[in-house]
């Protein structure tokens, strides 16, 4: 009935099973939860307001008097409705537990929560970082979950196609990026993944611009990066779009780029590690001057989040595992005369990558 | 040009000095502020990525290099590019000061930047919590400011009228949805205020329910509670419809409930407490027997965020004063049959309240 499904009860239980035993390998007696995208994971409640703790002898979601009723039917766990989630709720469980080392996530917890719920308790309990754990176990997506990312990414290649052939001069970059959005939704998304990117001109330029009011003007080109979030499942998608013949250097960083990306997708297997896919997409660059004009990582996961692990960067060890879902998305940025990026959402297979946003990727002259 | 069009600079530099006079009467030497919204309010940067520092002889921006070009466009103040915010940028710079008491935001900066931070100073330096200070400065909007909540809410309004009345049994609750953010996108806004809510039938009792795919059913109420996000600022709208004649039980609610937002509404005005506009909505429910069904405060302020000071809850001694722009919504919700709620988005003024949503508040029978 609603539109974001939970994964069915069994799924969620097994997901709790697992984090278990992973905090068990950490010597931790629980882990308190207060990333959304974390607690609609482990217990499949999507409401904005809620803490998790998942021990061996007992899982509850916490939440207040607004999402009662949501949490009563979402929740596959025990649900407390209270006023204070902290201090009229989560603290005095701890308390009440013979719990002791007590994992909480130190990126996802504001300082004050953490003062607060420190003060809730006896000196007996250790309050203990623990970065990740949930996210680990998100890294590598069930069949039900690539599923929906699929299903999620061929919406955002559907309404793409739908409007970007519509471009024409003196449309606001706002106007496109309001029919893209219409389109997402009307094709089943919940929304756009992130505020579209809709950017004409030397605007290009600016990696993360939101649209603005610009219109776009002949000869200019046009970068859109858009995504759906579908069933709580995101997609990310970047096509070059151009008003009539594009200027020679950005067709010739556009080349660059797609050579990049293919370099990059090419190298993507299971036990690669991240660092060596983004280096395929940055040898490429290197080889065309433009290395120092990529200012960002080569890609990213994503997931119930737009940004998840593993990011896809110089320095990052970790090794890809068949069935993590991520972008493959190398840019090329020049002030004053714009950028260029082009992006696909994969996921990663035993032999390769499989593209779920698979479209043409040449510079879409209109 | 761009959509997010920050105050101008002037302004910013004045709200960057009246920041300084509430740090020094603090004996703070500087503050870190983290929260996005915060950032744009005080430097104009709408980037995601970013933190800022505010002392009496150097304001400086840190972000990273995708946001290196719109920084060094929108902010009213130095911009530093690092590839690490905390340890490549913020911590050194707070070494070299000779700042010794530097407040933090505690509700906006996780755990794990404190961490970051505290381990980049050397002991003279205290970090201390500092919880509100731009959020106080923030809650009175200027003349400008309410200029563009005025438009926001119009975008919302104009929106609402276009989409209501074309409800039609059959319509899934997301569709409709969808076309009221595709209407308020094109008179305007950069997106919706927040997941736009329709909700139909029992699903009106869930108070944050999303929309989902439901379709809705010939004598069912609705639920639409919907703002815009334009030029930054969010507005925030609730209406209830029906498909034909509701029920007795709904009508009876719509009529408590409306009663009790027109007496709070009567009560706003400078100098009045938060508690005392939400005893007058509780008091009217009480009087309907409805007081245990009202399960949140009556409204909250909104502004560059869809959730600020004030809160207008039971225990919120704060009193309102002119400029403020706050939100009266009080509603009931009765699990298995269905809930109200209705909602203006209000100027407070020395005199009463200025509605920026002014429409018919009836239960518009479609």
């Amino acid at each position: 009935m609603t539109a974001r499904r939970p994964a069915d009860r069994q799924e969620l239980e097994i997901r709790q099973r697992r984090l278990l035993e992973n905090l068990a390998s950490q010597r931790l007696d629980a882990l308190i939860v207060s990333s959304p995208a974390n607690i609609r994971y482990l217990a499949g409640f999507t409401g904005s307001s809620g803490l998790l703790v998942v021990g061996a002898d007992a899982v509850v979601l916490f939440t207040d008097p607004r999402y009662g009723a949501q949490a009563a039917e979402q929740a596959a766990c025990r649900v407390r409705v209270v006023r204070r989630l902290v201090r009229g709720g989560l603290g005095p469980t701890l308390v009440r537990s013979r719990w002791k080392r007590i994992g909480f996530e130190p990126s996802r917890l504001p300082y004050a929560v953490f003062e607060e719920l420190r003060a809730c308790l006896p000196s007996r309990v250790r309050l203990m970082p623990a970065a990740g754990l949930v996210e680990d176990l998100r890294a590598v997506k069930s069949p039900e979950e690539i599923a929906r990312i699929r299903r999620s990414a061929a919406t955002a290649l559907e309404a793409f196609s739908r409007v970007g052939p519509t471009l024409r001069p003196g449309m606001r970059e706002s106007e496109v990026a309001a029919e893209l959005d219409y389109q997402m939704r009307r094709l089943g998304a919940e929304g756009p993944a992130f505020e579209t990117i809709v950017a004409s001109g030397e605007r290009t330029a600016w990696p993360h611009a939101d649209a603005s009011s610009k219109a776009v003007a002949p000869g200019e080109p046009v970068l859109i990066d858009m995504g759906a979030r579908q069933d709580g499942y995101h997609s990310d998608l970047t096509r070059m779009l151009a008003l009539g013949r594009p200027g020679l250097r950005i067709a010739a960083m556009h080349r660059a780029v797609l050579e990049a990306q293919l370099a990059a997708l090419e190298s993507v297997r299971e036990g690669v590690s991240a660092a060596a896919v983004d280096r395929a997409a940055r040898q490429v660059l290197r080889r065309h001057g433009l290395e120092r004009r990529f200012v960002h990582s080569t890609g990213h996961g994503l997931g119930l989040e737009i940004h998840e692990p593993p990011r896809l960067g110089p320095r990052e060890p970790r090794r890809l595992r068949a069935g993590m879902v991520i972008t493959i998305e190398p840019g090329v940025y020049i002030p004053g005369l714009g950028g260029v990026r082009i992006e696909d959402t994969v996921v990663v297979t035993a032999g390769g990558a499989e593209i779920l946003t698979n479209s043409p990727k040449e510079l879409l002259v209109i």
